[in-house]
């Protein structure tokens, strides 16, 4: 599928306004950006580095996605995302090499990108994301 | 501390033949070194994508620390590693925030880096790896 680098690190954590200076402090940066994303039931933070973002991930609501992985394995690394371009043929690629899709079709994520899942059942417990910047 | 990008993404998988085809698929492009570090009881495999390598880990033994990561947390994303320029006194600065470090002095890891971890219990539940490249 030849991404052409990783576009972000998602990062569980239980308080953004804890783990923000933290990261502030580890990557030498300011956090650039914060930005709820409903449909995900989370708040996002994010930060640069190279050329990858780092996205914190403070849960909205216990019963969301975030809420429930760090119930379940605690706060720590949540999903990997790759940068991709034509998305909707990349996930037509995945299915044909047999990958569960979360998404079947691209939807809208955080900043704008055009996301979409892939089901960590099929991807060796890595819950990974395809994304595409239509605006580049 | 400014590290100038992300040196490798690590992640857990319990058999290396395995979910090596996988990341060729994933990532278009070929497994390109296979190592063993045999002080960290793991097996690795590397793959390239933009400025980061993917290092899968299969632990050698149940007893090391990707063995008992996997019987505890299952297959996934195990650690995130920072390239950084002068790595010994990246760590005193880490040390003067107040985190928590596993290695207080840099030590070899694969490819020949010097590294160091600092402790998930500082770092909001993210085994975090500094890493220097003196080759360069």
């Amino acid at each position: 599928m030849k991404p052409s680098h990783i576009e972000h690190i998602g990062i569980a954590v239980k308080d953004l306004d804890n783990a923000i200076p933290y990261y502030e402090k580890l990557l030498g940066s300011d956090c650039y950006a914060v930005e709820e994303v409903k449909d995900q039931k989370v708040k996002t933070a994010f930060f640069k580095v190279g050329q990858t973002k780092i996205e914190l991930l403070e849960s909205t609501d216990p019963e969301g996605p975030v809420g429930k992985f760090i119930e379940k394995k605690g706060e720590g690394l949540h999903h990997i995302a790759f940068a991709v371009s034509n998305l909707g043929e990349r996930l037509k690629e995945a299915a044909g090499h047999g990958i569960r899709l979360i998404d079947q079709q691209p939807r809208k994520g955080a900043e704008g990108l055009d996301i979409a899942f892939l089901h960590p059942k099929s991807t060796f417990g890595v819950l990974t994301e395809l994304c595409e910047d239509k605006s580049k």
